[in-house]
Parts: C-alpha cells; structure tokens; sequence
C-alpha cells in the first residue's frame, strides 16, 4: 500500500464524526467552510474545543496546534489572562455600539507600542482594515493606482482582490469587475528592479504601494534585504504611501512588529489578529495628517472626507478586552515570550531542513521568528523568494506531510499553509513534529511521484 | 436660557468623566470614535458597562438603552443565556481556524427559521456579507450593474458605498475611484414607477437590486405596499437577482425576518447583527445554485469560482456559540418575544405621535414591529417615504430632543438614530420615555427656531 494511502486510512479511521459533520456541512456551505483554505482532502477536521497549544475535533482527538487561528493566538487558545478577561466583560455587553473606555486603552496599548500609530481606527476584520488604508491612500494622493505585491493577500475585499492566487495574471473570479480591478498594479515580491520598473510605468498616478513585509498568505516568505526600504524610498520619493499590511508580522515578528525589524516609516500601517486576542478585529493606522481626512467632527462635508468604517462591531468591549489583556501580556513579557517563540521557530526551521537534507529531498524551509513553512522545491538549488516560487513548488507533497502529521501524529497544520509557534508551544513539541516528520520521511511517502 | 443650552449644559455637569476620555479619544482616533455615527455634540458618552436594557458610561450614569447596540440586541445587553454560553467557550476556544462543529449548528438554526437560506457563507460583518452578495449576483448572470436604494445602507465596502448620504448625488468622499462606483445605480426608495424607469435603463446589464425592506440607517422607513414586489418581479423577469439586506431585520421584524412578514423570495438574502448574539457576525445566504459558485472544493479552477471571504474570524466558535444561544431563546420564545417587543415598539410610536400631535409640533413617527423613530417634518401633511424625507426634515431639532432625554432622563438613543426595544424592555420603561418626551416638550426645546 503506497503511504499516502495508508496516511489517508488512518486519517479517516479515526475522523468518522467530522466526516459526518462534513457531510452536513457540505449541504449547508459552499464546500462545507466559511472560508477557502479551511477545506483539505479528504474532508476537514470538525474542532470542538482548543486550549493552549491543543485544538480537539469532534472525535475526541487532541491535536498540537500549528496554526493557531490563522496565526493570530501568539499565547495560545484561551490563554488564562485573555480567558479572565473575557469572562468579566461577557457579562457587562459584549456590544455597546457607542464610544467606550476600553477602546481607548487598547489604542493607547497599541500607540505605546507602535509610536507611528499617530491615530487610528478600529474594524472588525483585517480585510476591512486594508480596504481603508487603501481608500486613506486614494484620498490624501488624490490619485488612483495601487500598487501591492504578486501574491500578497490583503483579505476578500473587492479593491485588493487581485493577483492573490496562482496563475497570478488570472482573474480572480466571475463577480470581480474588470473595472474595479483596472487601477491595481503586481509588482514581484523581492524584486526590488523589476517592481521599481513597475512603478515607474504609474508613478504620476501611484496612490500606494500596500504590501505585506512577510508574504504570509502566499507561503511564508520574508523580504531579501533593502526590498521593502527599496519601495518605500520610491513611494516616498514620488508622493505616494508606503502601507505596511502588519496583519500577520504585527506584535508577531517582535512586539513592536515588522517596522521594527526591518526599521520601515510605514505612512500608514494595518494591524489585526494578535491584537484582538482572538477576537475579530482589524485597525488601520499611521500618519496623523492622513488618518484626519476620515474625521467626521471636523469634516462635515461628505464630500471632503474619507468614509471608512468602522461597523456595528468595530471597538466592541470584548475584542478590546481580549487585546487589552493581549498586549499587556506581551508587554511585560516580552523577553520571555519572543525569546521563546522565536527559538522554538529557529529551532523548527533548522530541525526541518536538516531532515529533508539528509534525506536528500529538495525543500526549502522558510520563515523568520516564530513562523515557518516548508516547500518540496523541484531541486537543491532552488530557493523560494517569491510567490510563484511557492505556487510552482510541489504542493501535492506539501498536503500529503501535512495530511500524514494529522493522521499519525495529531499534529496539525492547516495543510500548506503556514505555521506558527505560540508561548504555550515548548521544545518538546518542536521536537514531537520533527521526530514525526523524520517518521514521515521513513515512511517513504516523500518518494511517490 | 434657551432649553438647549440648559440640557447641554446638564449633559456636561453629569459627564465630567466622558469628556476627559474624549479629549484622549480625539487624539487617538479622527474624530474620536471608530464609527461616524457614533460621534454626537458635545461630545458622546463613554460607555463601560452594559446588561439588559442598560448601558453606563464612565461616570456612572445608568441610561435605558434604545440603540441596543446598532439595533443588534433583541434580548438586550449580556441575556443570561448568552452570556452564559459564552462564559462556557471562551475557556475552549474563541478562534480554532478550522470547521468546527458549532458552525454547522448555527448554519441549521438559521436555515431552519429561514428555509430559503439553502446555503450560506459566515463572515464577520455585515458589511463584507453585503460585498459578497452582490459578487455572487455578478457572478451568477455575468452582468455589472447593481442597483440600491437611494438612501440604502450596506455598509462601508467599496462596491456599495455609493448614495448613502444626503445630498445623495455628490460622491462619498475622496478616496473611492469613479471608477468603481460606476456600476452602481440608485433608486428612489417606495417610488416604484420611478425605480422601475431606472432599472428599464439598465436592465440588459443589471445583475441585482439589492434593498433593505426597511431603511434603516437613513431613517427607518417601511416599505410602501408592492414596493418591494415591484422590484422583485422586476428582478425575476428580467434575468436578475433580488438580494434582500435582511441585517437589521433578520429575526427583528419576525422571527422569520422582513422575508416573512412581506412575503418576498429572494435570491440571495445577507444577516448580520441578532444572529451573531452580540458577537461579530455577517451570513451571506439564498438560492443553493448561486451560493455554489463560490465552492472551492468543487470549482479548482479559480477562473470560475466566486472569490468571496471568510476571513481570520469567520465561523469563529465565541460568534456561534452566542448566536446559537441567541436563535434558541428566540424559537423557544417566539410568540412572548416578538410580542411584546412588537406592542413597546407600537406603544412608543403611537405615544410618540400623540404627544408630538397634542403640542402641535409637525412630526412623523416611523418604524414598525420593534423599531421607530421620529422626524420632525416640515408641516402636519408631510409624511416620510424615503431618505430624501429624512434627510430634509429638521434633524438639529432631532439631535436636541435625543440629547434632552440623555441629559435630563437617562434614556439613550443614539441621536437622529433609529430606536429598537428588546425584550428587556418593558411598559414601564416606554411610559417613563414619553413621560420625558412629555417633559421636553414642556421646556420649549421645540419652540427655538
């Protein structure tokens, strides 16, 4: 029996209730998830419960968790102070609809962290977030070009929803308007020559360059040095923003984000995940002289301001309560928590290649800090710096060692998507997943073509 | 002194604390609030807790609650059950990433009370549900143009944000490109020989209305008898969908929302708000064919597949978990429930009217079953039949009356807002409202020009 077969059996033995959740669901949803990537083959785990670094599907199965909310729980699920938080605000609203003390102290909490967070809004989702940074842009520039990386994923709405998934010069969709699409420019990630060509072809009319400083979405990839400082000094150069999308790096690559690393001055930046504490959230921000255009106090004229949202959620307690407790957790653990999660991420990345080396299986394993992915690249030498690099890869490997973590080792990845270390993560489970892949590789199921 | 003055200066003495919050507030957000409408002069309260019909700003001020969290909390702030279901998760998990079990649930409870959702899609605002629907209604016949309601509010994302506010032919604001908006037609809301002469003019290219049966951000009109199937037939006959906007409806005006009570089919219908249970929550939904096209599992090829979102906290279990809780009561409750909010809200308009008819100060009170609102029209014989009505009426008159019940009565509405009751509410409460409206009268504050 070929060991992808036998991963698959061995999935499905003991997966018999998600799969009659699955079926359910497949009648309820289009393809039996309220978001893409949450589908995987044969049929997705159905989770009942997560604690820490353990998610639990309905089968009574206990997981180690590698993706971790799409990477937003940097403590892990329902850490105690967040847990504590939350319980006291449920019972005192969880929506007031109206101006509240909470979401002034989680922006301070932000604003101490992140000096260039001058001003900012709250949302309740990051594509929101990106779509009004966006819209910030158009409206200080006056202009109407956007200009974002191949690959890079700003979220489902309809302004960035282009050149997000491979073939990249594809349309995404039926439903999209060509026209709606027509002012947003790709330039290749990591490429700094060939995406300043691009931008110079629309630079009189360049409202932005909106990017994320990790590829995240598109497969883990970080920037080669001077890229991101190389846009920037354009944009900055020719009158347009540089937007940061810190959605995923935000409180993620360090507390105080990607700009920190790699000493970016973003004009405006959004914010997401980490800083909801798990729950939804989205905040655009930056520059005070541009997050002023959406003021609606001092701008009554429509036709003057920006109109972003906001939203019947946007600032609700328990997203600030959540984040609050986030961020003051992080903050006076810092050391202790980046420190952690940052080994366990090196160690994660080291561990991985060594394996597949020694096994002479082509991969790369990319990342930074506490966030890694590896790609079953077509032959040593080749090296993943760029979206398409990461579609071209072989994913079908990529499925299978993550479908086989799953099934023999309760270990999960959301397969070929990216993973993420938590606080709550520790050596011995970095060694758990490198131990399991080293069985994976014995199995012999990286040889099947 | 001039009434008004003497309430500001009353709504000053008692939010001492609120205004050294929005002197921070001001600073870290444009504006000081994450929601437009959530501003008010002087400037708004902040709000630190908030249980039944009650919310409490920082200085201790306990006001009944009729904005009940942008009309989102039929069983007011933190039900018992909710709040309990809640308490219950968020120790298991408030973001798993994943399928999950609860998710499923919901999906059937809402299918249950409303069959003609066959499939649906969570995300985590109304406002990306909206984007969603009317991409699906491209996707499905291949057309551009989407027609709203001149007035009508779906929220802040892109395609939509277009004749929201008055005047409603200028632009809303820098930042949206022509472009985009150019697909987007408007339509005079209760006028139905008029909006069918638009959409005449676009029909060959007219790929949804989409409407809210009652408006409600721009003033919480009903609809006129055959209004709304005027524009469905016309949708069915001529090749192009009927989305309802059902987010402040659904489960508000019945159980079964707008859909029931005015006996409408469409094809695809967004939720939001009450079914989240007070959590971040929008539901995209209808006709099994045209949700399909967005499946991922059965459509590989992203050429043909609708791209619609999902998002980091769609389908996330502390959302399910309060809608689920939310949805039980509200069937077990139906008949007690629907009721009693139903008499309150007619008890508050026909009290409204009669207190505003005896001082002979022209006015409309709008709404019906739970929600309503009262605009001060320019003589007796006026009557209120779409946002321009709104829109002309004296609204300074209305901040004044919102804000006299705020200062002198403890009674929040959100000024010139909409007004829902819960099922916290009772008669006692309606009857101290308009004993206050009684009062205010008396001040004079409706005597200043």
């Amino acid at each position: 029996m070929d060991p992808y077969a036998s991963y698959i059996r061995r999935y499905k033995a003991k997966t018999g209730k998600s799969k009659r959740f699955y079926l359910k669901a497949e009648k309820l949803f289009p393809g039996g998830i309220s978001h893409n990537i949450r589908y995987f083959e044969p049929y997705p785990i159905f989770a009942n419960a997560a604690r820490g670094k353990s998610i639990f599907d309905v089968d009574g199965n206990k997981y180690t968790d590698y993706w971790m909310g799409h990477w937003a729980l940097i403590l892990g699920h329902s850490p105690p102070p967040v847990a504590s938080a939350l319980s006291k605000q449920i019972k005192h609203g969880t929506l007031y609809g109206v101006a509240n003390d909470l979401s002034v102290e989680l922006a301070e909490a932000i604003q101490k962290i992140m000096p260039r967070a001058e001003m900012m809004r709250f949302s309740s989702t990051g594509s929101e977030a990106t779509m009004y940074a966006v819209r910030l842009a158009r409206a200080k520039t006056g202009r109407r070009v956007i200009a974002k990386a191949i690959g890079g994923w700003h979220g489902f709405n309809t302004t960035l929803m282009q050149t997000v998934n491979f073939p990249f010069e594809v349309e995404e969709g039926p439903g999209l308007v060509q026209d709606e699409g027509q002012y947003v420019e790709s330039v290749p990630f990591n490429d700094l020559e060939a995406s300043l060509k691009v931008l110079e072809t629309i630079k009189d009319d360049l409202a932005c360059v909106i990017i994320e400083p990790v590829l995240g979405g598109a497969g883990c990839i970080p920037p080669a040095k001077g890229y991101l400082e190389g846009l920037q000094q354009f944009c900055k150069k020719n009158g347009a923003l540089f937007i940061l999308d810190e959605i995923v790096t935000g409180f993620r690559l360090s507390l105080h984000g990607a700009q920190a690393t790699y000493r970016l001055e973003p004009d405006l930046f959004t914010l997401g995940k980490i800083c909801g504490g798990g729950m939804p959230i989205g905040v655009v921000c930056g520059d005070k002289d541009i997050m002023s255009l959406a003021d609606p106090v001092s701008i009554r004229n429509k036709e003057a301001r920006c109109a972003i949202g906001g939203g019947t959620f946007s600032a609700n307690p328990a997203t600030m309560a959540a984040g609050l407790a986030t961020l003051d957790f992080l903050r006076k653990n810092e050391h202790k928590v980046y420190g952690k999660v940052d080994r366990l991420g090196n160690m994660a990345r080291q561990g991985l290649a060594k394996i597949f080396a020694d096994a002479k299986i082509p991969c790369s394993v990319t990342g930074t800090n506490s966030i890694f992915l590896t790609h079953f690249v077509k032959d040593d030498i080749s090296a993943i710096e760029n979206a398409t690099d990461v579609a071209t890869s072989d994913r079908g490997k990529l499925i299978k060692y993550h479908l086989a973590l799953m099934a023999e080792h309760n270990i999960f990845f959301l397969p070929t998507k990216m993973a993420a270390v938590s606080y709550m993560h520790d050596e011995s489970d970095i060694r758990k997943m490198l131990s399991a892949t080293d069985k994976i590789v014995s199995s012999g199921l990286f040889k099947i073509k």
